[in-house]
């Protein structure tokens, strides 16, 4: 039997040929998730992408499945127990969302930096208002203050370099990482946001993160600083977060993630000239397919001469 | 009679210290440019700033000075024939405006590749629409073409690295600088702006660039690109950038001059929805004093040790 590789997701051309250069001796099998090949699973070592009702075909006793490449950054909705048990390797699309949720970061920061919020409301109204800009700043001196130091975190520091700013990152070991002008601990965290000219969330939500940002918390905020949540919502208290905001202890807020989602229309959030909100999308990205591609490349390198991936191995005991 | 400095602006304490502390043997004079010190002004050697009325009191035979650091970019408005025959150092505050610049193109770039300006109107009307973000795209790998290639250009060029983007320039004599990747003529700006992902006009306004792109550049344009015009309005034919955003063969401008500032509140270019426009304010920094002294304390350094100034010294032949 030839050994295969199945796809769920459909590829260009180009990722396509991406795919079968990097994996010499393999046929590929371009399926899909929504009517996904059944036969052609049954017999593939390798699948790209996970959709439901497949695990009965592809994880039996003696089949040829070896590893999983999901497509997703996350993995908690696949059957990683069965997976474990069937002895097969998944690989997650970790990393494919920093660069464009540091681009976000970014934005948020040059809008709150140069206006573009007031400019962008005062054109709806055809005003031409130079003076609400006067004291329009510059990214260059002033001090990020980075919470979470993974990819996304590191990425937004490494830009902000180029900008000339000072990077500061809250991480919970406090060891030092490259980009990083000085690091702190979690539980220094109001040390350090005391620091930050822009204060940066980037935290998943878990039990420890869960209403990190709180009152106490934003009280140690720098006068006039700017706040951007594009972790998750969870990790915010909104309501110290509207008083932070309401009391000018925080002069602006770029929102990507909220505690409810959609944000409720009659959520006071919604109609703070200090505040942009967007939907839930920093990750979103044209790239994602290619970049999803590239993971896979890389990981077959690796698959070719040891046998196993080399990036982004799911640990099933920490799930991720 | 000791050696003097006046400074008709006002400056701050940390910035009065840089003046003298880079001003050994030099007698420092606050004055002000609305109510100049005409005593202190006629023993100057050195002024900081100018201010009209002035000229009779310290360009005359004999006079004592010898260098006036103008505190704009521009010295048009300066009496240069006259500086020039009394054999005064001119020197400008060219550069103090590149910082600001560059980083409102990126927000500009950053507002459409993440659509912001989509966002921050949907705020308006308490709107969560996510899928009108989900063809957002990223800078990573995107070509940006910058037209013109002095300080705000290449500044522009230096922090498009860090977004991994391939950079173009567009000068008179084509020949390479660091931090483009390619270079052209002028007279090539057909074939410079066709490979342009995000088009970047940062000229001045002479007989050369008027109405320089005209509806045959944006015609040249390649489909869906963006056009940033942070340089003068009557660089641009508006008429044929409104045709060329109401044909679709631009998908965003990012304006923050025009051909009439400020623009008429019945112009087209309000309303559109891929449009975004700032009112002349990309210049806009409370960075400007702190580099202003700063230029000078290197000009004094260079005044103290060879008498002349080494930056911004104005040709007056060129007249800049």
């Amino acid at each position: 039997m030839t050994k295969s590789i199945v796809c769920l997701q459909t590829l260009t051309d180009e990722q396509r040929e991406a795919v079968t250069q990097a994996s010499p001796g393999y046929t590929f099998v371009q399926s899909e998730a929504k009517n996904p090949d059944m036969n052609a699973l049954a017999d593939a070592e390798i699948i790209i992408g996970w959709t439901k009702n497949i695990s009965d075909t592809v994880l039996r006793e003696g089949g040829p499945l070896r590893w999983v490449q999901s497509w997703s950054a996350g993995v908690d909705t696949m059957p990683l127990q069965a997976l474990e048990e069937h002895n097969i390797c998944l690989t997650s699309a970790s990393g494919v969302h920093s660069k464009p949720i540091a681009q976000v970061i970014f934005g948020f920061m040059l809008i709150f930096a140069r206006k573009f919020h007031t400019a962008i409301r005062n054109q709806e109204s055809r005003l031409w208002i130079g003076r609400e800009h006067m004291d329009s700043t510059e990214l260059t001196g002033k001090t990020v203050v980075i919470v979470g130091t993974g990819e996304i975190g590191s990425e937004t520091a490494r830009i902000a370099k180029a900008f000339d700013m000072r990077t500061v990152g809250v991480r919970r070991s406090g060891e030092p990482l490259p980009g990083f002008d000085e690091m702190f601990e979690t539980a220094q965290l109001k040390e350090a946001v005391s620091t930050g000219d822009y204060v940066i969330n980037t935290l998943p939500l878990t039990d420890d993160t869960h209403h990190l940002f709180d009152a106490s918390i934003f009280s140690s905020f720098k006068e006039g600083s700017c706040y951007i949540n594009i972790g998750r919502g969870g990790t915010t208290d909104t309501e110290a977060l509207v008083d932070a905001l309401n009391e000018g202890k925080l002069s602006g807020a770029g929102l990507d993630v909220f505690e409810n989602e959609p944000l409720p229309s009659d959520h006071p959030l919604w109609g703070m000239k200090q505040v942009v909100i967007t939907p839930h999308v920093a990750g979103a990205t044209d790239y994602y397919a290619d970049r999803v591609v590239a993971i896979f490349a890389e990981n077959m390198k690796s698959y070719l001469s040891s046998g196993r991936p080399s990036r982004n191995v799911v640990d099933y005991a920490r799930q991720y």
